[in-house]
Formats: structure tokens, C-alpha cells, sequence
């Protein structure tokens, strides 16, 4: 029997089957973040194990309120900045260098298809775009990654998720997903790696494949993964160049980490995403997804527009589209994060931070902030958020707020309007 | 007897001496930011009396901590752009327009020599750069000047600063009323009006007085002001070219504001400045003040650039001089708040933004946030700060931190050596 993608990664990271469906992998990359990472210090330092397996494996960044909000965040910060500094981390990114992780670390080319990733973080799944099995976990699996360079997984059942047709002018990535949830249903993907594949996904860039495969895990997924191909050769060239004798062997190289043609999936999604329209979520769960026509007037204060979602600067280009010699409606609030200070200076450099401020935006330094309601936009009660984020909880972005999401083109729409609006209707 | 550029302000705004030495005046701004204004809302609210005396005169924004950092900051927000809506204040300046408070309203030409300023805010005295007599007050104090229009104040005793010798390179107006506060004292202008004046405020851009006048009350001065004139005019020419048929009209108008040759003063503190160096201050106070070079070595964390003392255009110029083609000392933050939009905006289009990335900065959205330790660079304790704001006191940027006041271009040198370091030194 073939193998998926998941399982050819699974294979060849084992280091362990302890227990029957349970496997012991070796991993390539421990990731970090100021908010989870520094528990996990704590109580390595608390054990007596204050060691690294491998500092060169292991990649930190401040990313989620940065610079420090207030001393709770500042001795957050601190603590992950004197890790780093002890066990000679090369690759911390403290302010000024840092940006979102799911958006920084591949921009760095740490993430290589075949790779194990795991975090203390739930979007972890993005860097499965590249091919990695990549999964978000909690304190205790980090602490064992960062000592042993090793985390336990359940068997890697697939749900193969087979996109074709042609998407229309204004539907993205984020609309594919997005519909994708609706389908599957926030508990649809539990336990299961999400594999993207079919001519939409082949078509996509390296920045529309991470927003699929940031979201997998809002329908339960562990992981989303793409096949690497001839796009990934291309994005990741810079770091492997003296890898591989050529661009080709390099793709011939990467195509290993591709599944089998007999490869057994739980469950084949199969969608058409002709007639997809941009998608925008009701309520507080992101399979509560309706059209942004059936959505329209809906009210917004807010417009946010960054994340490790939609961040990138494919996104920041497709909502100053839609922003270019228009102004935000009186009384919306914009908000830029550009999410790589990399992303804030092409930004800069193609004009685009130029065309969101005379539309009517604050352009905040690259943070997670507003996604998870900690910094740089926070709701207050009764204000609704037209957001490219992944996550609309009750709550999320704010107590008493509500976080409709959507795509970079929708929420410029949207803000430009005051209320939910089609990015093909303005 | 001759009368002060004060004296004579108050005489044209005398409403009532209720008592002897306690002056009521008409007020011609109330300015209003997010932190101390829903407190003075709130009471009017419950007092029944949630009116204001007239919304044109009343400018409010949200800088303090901007884009929300939590849902206590964006209630407050919340309050304030719902009160600026329901009493139709024209100017209320929200996320995308906004910036800190004494930075935008001068910018927007809000301020004009002879009027009578009020704001629940400590540096309104930087207004009085402009030749109006402006002061930071409590709630009360704010609650009656939006309702009623006025404000009570005692006697305005004046101390005469002459500032007199030609400034070196690299010594800008931050060294010249960080050593004035020296020599004052933080308690030496107690309830009196600092009035600058001399040569070298007289060669000095609005920019750079309103550095000076900004820092006032760190002396203990009620206010700091300055003679309008020819820079004056400039300055405000944009916003008065139709009240004027001529500059020469404006400056022969704004001269009635200017003090009479036999006024009286408390003190008179002349000062040549030839000699003065780089000026940074030790310690929790403002008037712990030494030469650079003598705190040269003290270490330093985190590089401040921005805030109402120095978040001007001519603040990130002299900065980006320092610093361009150099690099921040690895382990030292650097954080770069223009002070309003439009400073942003200069700031990038100018290449400034691009000198001080190239050098490791970050760059956030205008914001107050760090020299007050509510957003975008607290301390952890135990680290140090160089930076361009106007307050050192204990805590003030994140408990167990350490605050040097200094100028931009000694801020940028430091940051470069890691240490305090003289602009001239490196």
C-alpha cells in the first residue's frame, strides 16, 4: 500500500513506536514564541534540564506583543531573549528583526519539505505549505523538543482535499479555505493532516499556500500540507542553491516528499471552486461561513489586514487593490500589520503602506497583536472587525466583540464601505 | 509696570478674579486624550451635565495607547469617540489619523500665540511654544473647562531663561533644557511660567522649541512659552493665510504677545551654551543630568526614538544622520515611534524610515506607548533605555527599568556603541 505524504515524513523521522499507533519522531525544527516558550523554560530550568538538543534546530522569535506591552510581556521577552542568548540559539529575532512566526521562519527558509516542525502555537500547520509535517503542541511536547529533539504523534490519517476550477477575479486562498471549513466543519479534520492538492493548489504561490495551510487547523486538523513542486524550489532557492546542482535536481529531489498514487485518505474532499464566492464568517466558529454577499451590511468598525494568515505581501498587494485612491468609510478604523519587517519594507518600497495611509490606515509594526485580541487592536464591546485573521472565537480579538473573517480584498471591501462588501461590488 | 507674554494673555482671558491672585480665564482650547478624559466624561455623565461649552474649541485624540492594547484601553477609546460623536466635536482623531496629542494638535494648527490652553496631561506646556499659555490640569479642572469654557489659575509668575551662545554640532534644544532643568531644579519653576528667549531659541525651529517648552513642567513650570515670530508665522501660515492679508501682517499681530521690556521676573537664568555638550540624565529624575561623556559606558538596552519631546520630523532626521550606513550594537532594541501620521508619512517618503530599518529599528504606528511604559517597548527590570522622551522617574517605562534622557542623534549614537555614547564620538 502507498504512502501519503504525512506517512513517507512519518517514516522517516521514526525514532520510536512505544505504543501501537503512537510514533516517536525525530524532529528538524523546535519553534518558539515569547508566550508559550518561557513555560516551558520554566519548568526545564525547574527539572534541572535547562539544556537544547540542538540550538541550530531551534528558532525563536518575539512575535505576539512585541515591542512589550507591559512588564508581564517585557519579562516574557526577557526570558526567551536569555535562553536564547545561553544555549547560543543563532537564529533568535528580538525587535526590530522579528516578525509572526508562521510568517518569519519560512521567509527565513528554515522550513524545507520533509521536515518535522512542531511549536507551542496552534498555526504551526502553515508551514506544511512547504511539504513538512508541521503541528502546533502543547508546553509538555515542547519541553521534551527542546531537550530531545523528539515529539510523539498518533498515526498520520489523511483527509485529501482535492481543489479544481478556476477561481474567479477576487476569490483567494482564504475564500478556498474558508469554504473548506464550512465543509468540513470545525471538528471535521480532528486528528488528521489536511493534504491539499489538485491544479488550484499547484497554481498558488508559496503566500496563498501557507494561508490554506494556516487554517487546517480551524477544522480540527493537525497539519495542512502541499506537495513541493516547482513553486517551492523557487521560493526556497536562496537558501539551497548550494544544496542542489540546479533549480531540477532540487525538484527532483523535493518530489520524494510527494503521496503515492495509491495512498489511502479517511476521506476525499473534492471541490470546485469555480463558482466560490469571497467567503465571509457569521458567529463565533469559522465553519459559520455564508457568502460576503449574503453577508453584506453586515457593520464594521474595524478593518485588520495582517496575521500569519493573510500578513504576507501577496495579501497586502491584493487589498491595496482594492484600496488604491479610496478612502476607509468615516468612522472605520484601519489596520495594517505587515507581518515580516522584510513584508513592512517591500511594502514600503512598492508604495503600498502609502496607498493604506492615504485610504486611512494605521500601519503598526510587524506583531501578532490584534489577531489574538493582545495588542494593536483590540475591540471593545459591541464592535464587529472585518479581519484577515484565522480565528473568530467570542471574544478573540476583544471581550464582547465579533471578528467576521475574511480575505485581504473583502475586508479592504469591507472597510471602505463600513459594512461587509463583496471586494467585486465597490 | 510692564507685563509678561503671560500676564498679558491672562489679562485678555480674565473672566472673574474670584480671589485674589486666582485668575478665571476663557479658555481657547480643551484638548483631549483617551487616558484622562473618560474620567472627566464619566462625571459629567453623572453629574448630569454631559455637555460641552463648545465642541470647535475642544480637540480630542486617542494616543496614549493606540491601537488598543487590551479591552480596558479600547473602552476608553470606545468613550472617547462616542462622546467626540454625540457633541460633534469636528476634530476627534482616531486609529489611522491619530498621534500623540502635542505632536498632532500644533500640527494641525490648532494652536496660536495668545490662546489659553488646557488638557489633562502633563506636557500641554509644550504648546506654549507657539506664545499661548498652556497647562497640563487635573479632572476637575478638565470637567469645568469642557462644560464651562474656563479655567482657574493662580497668579502667572514668570522665570526668564536666556538662552544665549552659538549651540556646537550635535547639541540640540533636548541638551539645552535637559541642562536648564539641571540647573532650575525638578521643583525650581514651581507655579511659574518658564519663558524662553534669546538668540538661540530665536534660531530655533517650532520643532525644536517645542522641545524645549515641552519639558517646562519636568522644572516644575506651569508652562513653558516662547515669543511668536517669524518661525511662528511659517509655521502657522498654512492654517492663518486667510485671517492675514500678509506674513508681515501676521507677525506684526503676534507681537502684541510678546513681553514688555520692563516686566517683571521671579528669576532671570541666562545661560550661554557655547560650551554645552550632549546632555543625558542619570538616575530617577530629570534634573540628574551629566554630559555624555561623562555617563559614556552606561549600558543600554533599548533605543527610544519618538514621543511629544522628540517624535518630530527634525527629531528623525537628526537620528537618521547618526545612524545611517550604521548598525545598532547586537542586543540592543531599537523602537522608532514618529509622533503623528504625517511625520510617518514625511518620515518614510524621505528615506528616514528606511535609514533607521537598514539599522535595526523597528517602526511602530504613532503612539505615546513606551515613554510612558503602557505599549510598544516597557523595560523588564534590570534593563536600560536611551531615550527621547521627557520623564526618567522610577518605573515610568516598566517597573525596575532605567530611563537616560538624552537627545536623538546621542539616543542613535548610543544605540550604535551599546553604551551612552556622545554623538560627536563615533
Amino acid at each position: 500500500m502507498g504512502q501519503t505524504i504525512a506517512q513517507k515524513i512519518f517514516a522517516a523521522h521514526l525514532r520510536d513506536e512505544p505504543f501501537d499507533g503512537t510514533y516517536v519522531l525525530d524532529l528538524d525544527r523546535v519553534l518558539c514564541h515569547e508566550i508559550t516558550t518561557p513555560v516551558a523554560i520554566a519548568d526545564l530550568e525547574w527539572r534541572g534540564k535547562d539544556r537544547v538538543f540542538d540550538p541550530s534546530k531551534i528558532k525563536a522569535v518575539i512575535d505576539h506583543v512585541t515591542p512589550a506591552k507591559d512588564s508581564k510581556t517585557a519579562i516574557q521577552g526577557k526570558i526567551l531573549r536569555e535562553w536564547a542568548g545561553r544555549h547560543e540559539i543563532p537564529d533568535f529575532f528580538d525587535v526590530g528583526q522579528n516578525g509572526v512566526c508562521h510568517v518569519l521562519f519560512p521567509e527565513k527558509g528554515f522550513i524545507r519539505p520533509g521536515y518535522t516542525v512542531i511549536m507551542g502555537d496552534s498555526h504551526t500547520c502553515t508551514h506544511g505549505a512547504f511539504g513538512a509535517f508541521a503541528a502546533g503542541v502543547g508546553t509538555t511536547d515542547l519541553e521534551v523538543g527542546i531537550l530531545k529533539g523528539v515529539c510523539a504523534f498518533r498515526k498520520p490519517a489523511s483527509i485529501l482535499v482535492n481543489i479544481s476550477g478556476q477561481l474567479q477575479d477576487q476569490v483567494v486562498s482564504k475564500d478556498v479555505i474558508l469554504n473548506v471549513i464550512k465543509q468540513l466543519g470545525v471538528n471535521g479534520a480532528t486528528d488528521h493532516v489536511i493534504e491539499f492538492r489538485g491544479p488550484v493548489v499547484d497554481a498558488m504561490s508559496m503566500d496563498a499556500r501557507m494561508t490554506l495551510t494556516n487554517m487546517a487547523i480551524e477544522a480540527g486538523g493537525t497539519c495542512g500540507i502541499c506537495w513541493p513542486d516547482q513553486v517551492t524550489v523557487d521560493y526556497l532557492w536562496p537558501f539551497i542553491s548550494e544544496e542542489y546542482a540546479s533549480k531540477e535536481a532540487a525538484l527532483a529531489d523535493f518530489s520524494k516528499w510527494h503521496s503515492d498514487p495509491d495512498a489511502e485518505y479517511d476521506r476525499v474532499l473534492d471541490i470546485d471552486v469555480t463558482d466560490l464566492e469571497p467567503q465571509v464568517t457569521y458567529d463565533y466558529k469559522p465553519d459559520c461561513v455564508k457568502t460576503a454577499r449574503e453577508m453584506k451590511d453586515a457593520p464594521i468598525d474595524q478593518v485588520y489586514i495582517g496575521t500569519c494568515t493573510n500578513g504576507r505581501l501577496e495579501d497586502l498587494q491584493q487589498a491595496a487593490e482594492v484600496l488604491k485612491g479610496r478612502k476607509l468609510a468615516p468612522g472605520v478604523r484601519g489596520i495594517l500589520s505587515p507581518a515580516s519587517p522584510k513584508i513592512f519594507r517591500e511594502a514600503m518600497d512598492q508604495g503600498i503602506l502609502a496607498i493604506f495611509m492615504e485610504a486611512g490606515f494605521c500601519i503598526t509594526n510587524p506583531t501578532c497583536g490584534a489577531c489574538l485580541g493582545m495588542s494593536n487592536g483590540v475591540l471593545a464591546p459591541g464592535e464587529a472587525c472585518a479581519a484577515t485573521s484565522n480565528r473568530n472565537f467570542q471574544g478573540r480579538m476583544g471581550q464582547g466583540g465579533m471578528v467576521h473573517l475574511m480575505s485581504p480584498a473583502t475586508a479592504a471591501a469591507s472597510g471602505i464601505k463600513g459594512v461587509v462588501t463583496d471586494p467585486r461590488d465597490i
